[in-house]
């Protein structure tokens, strides 16, 4: 295939077209296939975007008939019928069983978008300017979510200092006998600390783009009580692995935590149509009329099918059941793989069908295990301060034998690279799963 | 219609339900359909996005192919069919036949996205922190755009202060015998103005959002002059009134200049799909792999539509010439109406199809001629720092006839607000267009 | 004289060392000696800050006594018996034929010190960030004055974005015919012109170091007018042009105004001891205790020399005229010599005893002149953005004949650099003062 | 004591006169009188200004000399015989002993001069906005010491964000068991921090005002070795326990380290009198001529004082042991204390003559034992977030009988307030100091 056009045309800022230098023509479900028709296993998912798969036939079906009738394709936040019916759909599918009231912002149909949104509604609400982030953060690259985007790749990249933001140490970041709740409350009850008094705390409960470091339920919890107890709004960002990836559609409710503010977008069209929301308590609504606006602030195609989603999907807590019972399959192979290569440092973190292989920092093994999976025919990324983690992230629909196509190429391509490097798996007595 | 899921559901940040308050659910080409099946002639086109219409049925046609045969419709940055085919079709259609030799960056596909990364950019290659912008200029509502947009209502809503910005008046502000650029450039070579050394200048050539106002082909070569003298970049901001708005494809092509960085979107995809594009001379185009991102950063269906476009419409100068004669049209019309309430206050302003009646500042009256023509069945929306000018944005692709059905709306529009105000027509003697 | 400890100890950061290379040892009045025992007129003045000359005799006398009765030399802000009779002064020379009730706070003893509190005030009071700063405009090189001095050299050594400040086109320099207050208030009107609204504006009544340049009272009454009517704070920063620099004790007395906020430094203490001060209306007086401090805030051997200054020179009107009357003479004389040069292109332009004689931009013609001055026994500095303002600022005490010796050392200066330029004076039919 | 003048004409935001609510008229060595004659034991000492006691009478002497011969006292950075000689001992005192070559720049003459040059060279050298600073660290109150003060009092009172800073835990403050260096150390290394790279960091060894917090040596040391592993400067703030205060005339020289940049104020005159001095290493001397100024940078005054304190107290090791004998008199006699009242929560922390004695956080002891104290005679203040520390802050000359009468007064005080409390002494059987 020839990129040629790719590299004379488009600006060096391109990133994954290096990765993955083929081009790619179709998608169906969870196999993406190229020009010269070979077939990809993808345990990419757009970054968590194609939840539901590629060209997913309910929501594609939905969409032609759609536009076949000339429903409205792009309507900024006029009233039309497509975003009515998601207006209902929210309202009984995701927020009746909860008992929620929060109320719904359609912003600029990114997730960078909704996260700014968020920000600057918390700051209003507060009059404060200081907003707490976590290391290893992920929020977007735009003036505002690049502030609490902890990555000093995308920080540099602003040409301007970033300010009105305090980092704090992630769940187990500063080993796993510190609390770090317990440090950052310290900060808070300490008027001489220099920590400004925060609006809010945006956090992720998953993150994805920080290496699959997973927030315990309790830390969760215990963030959620500070917040309360020092009058800040709690944010979260659950554009990654909100939308089911972790089983329940939230991230966050299997902590028992209601959060202020909420971010979804990625997933949330289930089609891969650029959509994006915000989700806020009603006593946090005090945007005035247009303060926030935004050209496709209001997709109606992804409307259609986000209505769909929630209606095909989400009726019942089947399809997070079969989200749990996949992250068992994932998990138990990852763990496997650990257990065989007992001198190779690995280990698996994750939370449903989020799933990172843990690789040594700083000698490359998991962009190298990615690599060679992509000559075997499976699309998969890096995440991590050093890309050292490797990402699991299968569509929540992907088939049983594609999803075991898939983890085989990870453990063969993991086998190859340790080999080049002269370690070798364990020799099992009794025939495991392993190696 | 029942609005009330609206009002229950959706943040108090919503605008345009709020002017037109009924549910549409339909569209094709300049005509929308509410749930009563009402038809409205669109002068709106979502705010610059459907340049060619609702529902193009040259493009439905490729998007529902494309959706049919299974192609991506989400690949971040990855290479696929449609990418490759858009930016064959760009070199083509766009560069070639103007000899340039810009490299794309896909953004997230909100403008205010694109805006962001060419700030990000500029700052970078002059590692200078401050932008110059002007007054009543609008680029976007994230942190780093918000700060070159002028208007205190999406400012006061960031809830922090927006620094590394410096304003400066636009063509025309200070009268129209004070030449801004003087001053502008008065400031630069004066070391003690307190203007720091500014990275980049951002400019749109009509000031949509901020009532209309057209830069003269003078000012805009000026301003050219002075920031290549001054090391600054020049950005111009294309969004709104690129993509053919003003006849040609680009908005500053007749004033013969050349900017180092582009932005575009709206109506780039044609057809209200998301996307956006950042246009950079190759010198300025150090950027490092993937220091900017975003999730929705290739949209795939949308580069389908916009080849399309590209193929349909840009390959000759014929559309571009028909845009100018629908503006002659317009413009008479409008003229027509100034001169027919000599005593209203009333004066015309734009460019192409983008084009401004001024009412008196503060009165009110471009709203309420707004709403009255809402009631008669046109689609119309006003600007300006206090909605004093009614802003006329019909799709370029609008049929004759029901262009001047939309100005006949509007002429009866302000002759009913005039007369509730007691201002009435001159008399003319020989039978004219006017009243 | 050998300045080699100077070269070896210093920073590179020192400046007038190298405008005047001798080492003086002593001064009295307006006479500077040098270890060569060498004497020079001093037109400089410590830029300002010996208003009352080298060791006034008066408070010399008083501080010694006060020294020799162990009087407390430090005392942070602690009630001590000279603070008290300093306090009773003001308010008995100063406040009471004025009918003020200005309240005081003595902030570390440098200018720069007081505006960091005034700006500080202001903000709090108004809960703005904001702040109008004027082009040439010099209020210090702190971080928060820094962000509102206008001259890039300060600025850019700042190695931060300063912010939060806006500046505007100060009195007469958008040209003789544009009123810079009406640019002014169209940005303030205008909300959409990018001006953030300010809590405060700063301003000089004369531009010391941005080249002497003189507000009119007109513009000083405006300014106050448009303060007033957009509810922000007028700050008059009298450092260098206060206590009698231009007549009256405080500079803007003679425009009729009353600033909300004052900040006084340099010749406050008369002795060229460090002491500022900052008055307050006391409706501006929310400071809670202790919110702003410094070590040297209650410089005690200065609250006895300004007791004294006021005591001695401010009881009643003498002081003042006799300022006015030799602002003629030095006014008279530099008028001639522009007339005497109408080739050379200088003007005349300050209030009382701060006169500039300004040479044509970019010639260094004002540096040449001084350096020539200082040759002939005259220490004199330059100011300005390009140093292109002569900036005369004798001591207001300063003896008739003093002030002619050093009148004539400029002519006589003046003429070699001219000669050496070419430029010959105007041949006078009539024996005048010039040539 | 009639304090009503300074209740009408003072600002609120006054602060010791609140403490101490008596007029103090003359000053000897380490006893305040007031106007009623009453003495007054001086353990607080200007704020650590005063080291050499009020009225030093060597220094004294030499200033009245000065005076009398009419030296300079207001000269900017001209060059001046005081200032040469002032240059002269400095490197001979203090440089050559120590094999430094340090130069030297004079800013304005408040500690928070000093250190908003500091940043600024730093940033400046390093070409990078963000500065490190500590938990409960002092620099200053002016907007740049600001931004690295950790204290919420001055940083509300800023009215503006204050930024490029990132607060760190300084040495013990998560707790004896965390080396907290590790942890500065980690997000370094990390580069999905969220940390931006510094420019530098700014540290006191002892944290006067943050509640006399020690800093080990092994910490400081430590903290050198990651300043330079990643190329960041290390600046001391030497204002408060410089000057000989922990003994040595530079704190930080016992734990071996030799930052970049160093600040030198408050006791640096010996007198009193205002100065602030800039320490940096040669190739760290990067400012241009000028840019960095200010009115009072040359206190002509405090260099006669200066050179002398130098003179007569640093020429060789008996000053520094005298005042690490008298820190053994503190210790001991503080140590006591906290043995006898078991119950209280007392402990003591400091270095040579600043020592602390905490009481339990939030309930007001140290405010009260340091009120009954001024009735008792002694003028001594708290420090700390909750101003929970007594801080024992005696001239370093003070004689041995009137430290005993202070520690004295602080034992009765102590008692009286425990007392009050119900907390009794310890009965001890063997009669020891305490009790």
């Amino acid at each position: 295939m020839d990129l040629k056009i790719f590299d004379r045309m488009e600006s060096e800022v391109r990133g994954y077209v290096r990765s993955f230098p083929v081009i790619f023509k179709q998608a169906r479900g969870s196999v993406l296939i190229d020009e010269n028709n070979r077939e990809y296993v993808d345990f990419f998912s757009g970054a968590g975007t194609l939840n539901y798969g590629h060209n997913n036939p309910i929501l594609k079906q939905k969409l032609i008939e759609y536009l076949d009738t000339d429903g409205l394709v792009h309507g900024l936040d006029m009233a039309t019928s497509a975003k009515k019916y998601f207006l209902e759909t929210v309202e009984q599918v995701l927020f009746k069983p909860r008992n929620w009231k929060y109320t719904l912002q359609f912003t600029g149909p990114t997730g960078t978008n909704a996260v700014e949104a968020a920000l600057k509604l918390a700051r209003q609400i507060k009059g404060r300017q200081n907003v707490v982030s976590f290391t290893h953060g992920f929020h977007g690259v735009s003036g505002g979510s690049l502030a609490v985007t902890a990555n000093s790749k995308f920080r540099q990249a602003a040409g301007v200092a970033l300010s009105n933001t305090s980092f704090m140490p992630f769940d187990g970041y500063m080993g796993p006998d510190v609390n770090t709740i317990a440090y950052f409350e310290r900060l808070l009850n300490d008027n001489s600390s220099g920590l400004d008094h925060p609006a809010a705390v945006i956090v992720e409960t998953v993150q994805g783009e920080g290496g699959v470091n997973v927030a315990s339920k309790r830390w969760l919890k215990e963030l959620q009580r500070v917040c309360r107890q020092h009058d800040m709004l709690l944010i979260v960002d659950d554009i990654q692995v909100g939308c089911g990836r972790t089983g329940n559609f939230f991230s966050f409710e299997s902590a028992g935590i209601e959060p202020d503010i909420i971010t979804l977008s990625k997933s949330l069209s289930g089609f891969g149509l650029p959509m994006s929301l915000v989700l806020m308590k009603p006593e946090c609504d005090i945007w005035k009329p247009g303060a926030h606006s935004g050209t496709f602030r209001g997709n109606n195609m992804a409307f259609v099918t986000a209505a769909q989603v929630l209606d095909s999907y989400w009726r019942d807590d089947r399809f997070a059941e079969d989200t749990l019972r996949k992250e068992r399959m994932v998990r138990d192979w990852l763990e496997n793989l650990v257990h065989s290569y007992p001198g190779a440092g690995l280990s698996v973190r994750g939370r449903g069908l989020i799933q990172g292989l843990v690789t040594p920092n700083d000698d490359d093994m998991a962009n190298q295990i990615a690599k060679k999976a992509f000559e075997h025919g499976l699309v998969i990324e890096t995440s991590g301060a050093n890309d050292e983690v490797l990402k699991l992230l299968p569509a929540l629909t992907i088939e049983d034998d594609l999803l075991m196509r898939g983890l085989q190429v990870i453990e063969r391509s993991l086998a190859e690279v340790l080999s080049e490097k002269g370690v070798s798996a364990r020799v099992l007595k009794f025939g495991g799963k392993a190696g």
